[in-house]
């Protein structure tokens, strides 16, 4: 292993060569109306929806985004069953599911994980200027967790996406000197 | 915008130009012992800890994740500031947070998303071979949500990490045919 990697207990160093091809394809969360929650990725983060996926016998949808470079997108094929392999080979896919019907119920909401019970934390993305990034999202309506010069953290924000999940934005320029 | 991309309501196809640079770089999970998850993660996925930073005065650390191969291993840098600005700034980190003490409450858990209340719903990984991935992974003692046989999607299954999180395994070039 190259000295460059971190050391502590229970890690693996040397794991089953097999697992070299594997890739870490995607994070999955269920979203309640997909318009808004495509809008809030597309138009407040340039996601690109590279694949939408219906099951009708099971009544949901499947939304994979992804950052998608001009130059990128150039490969991604066109042809659906290829385009399909494609999105479940790429890295840092956001899979989306759509439970048909729920946009339409004032009641339905979903758990955001940093409210009790707690798990998961948030999805995060890497911006040239959290600032500026935070002024878009604020003319869009974002609401905010956490604004970039409140707390102790200057220069990140939290904000949550339609169904609460939270967005964490920072400069990865500008993480040096985080923790120990 | 290029004619590979699908088409629905709410997708914004010409966002603010600043998002170029976006990148999407982490999905964040809390988790209770990091020996086990590291351990699970390391030597059942080969993840590799490329950043580790610990936070004292607020009693956790932050431990990140991601699939390195041998060439990139190379240009992942020695220096510590330097390797956490390129930690923040790489696509599909795993940041996982571990709350010093809770390894050692038998009663303390994380909640995984998929129990009621619903929300996030799981990591994914595309594999080469789903069968062998999951005969190693159940060598292992990990737990199974879905064996690649149960149900009616083959080739396809979910085990459970240490905090119970849900994680996919599945076979890009198997996907072609799903959905509609």
């Amino acid at each position: 292993m190259s000295r460059h990697f971190e050391q502590t207990d229970g890690l693996c160093e040397n794991p089953d060569p097999e697992t070299k091809q594997y890739v870490f394809n995607q994070t999955m969360m269920r979203i309640k109306d997909p318009r808004r929650t495509l809008d809030f990725y597309t138009r407040g983060f340039g996601m690109r929806l590279i694949r939408k996926l219906d099951f009708p016998e099971m009544k949901f949808t499947l939304y994979f985004l992804g950052m998608v470079d001009d130059e990128t997108a150039k490969h991604v094929p066109e042809d659906d069953a290829e385009r399909t392999q494609y999105t479940f080979h790429q890295p840092a896919m956001l899979e989306l599911t759509h439970n048909w019907g729920t946009e339409d119920d004032p009641e339905f909401s979903y758990h955001n994980g940093n409210d009790q019970p707690q798990g998961f934390g948030h999805i995060g993305f890497d911006v040239p200027d959290v600032y500026k990034a935070c002024e878009r999202l604020n003319a869009m309506g974002a609401e905010f967790v956490k604004r970039p010069d409140d707390g102790k953290m200057k220069g990140i924000a939290f904000v949550k996406d339609p169904d609460g999940y939270w967005v964490e934005l920072f400069e990865s320029g500008k993480t040096g000197a985080f923790g120990s």
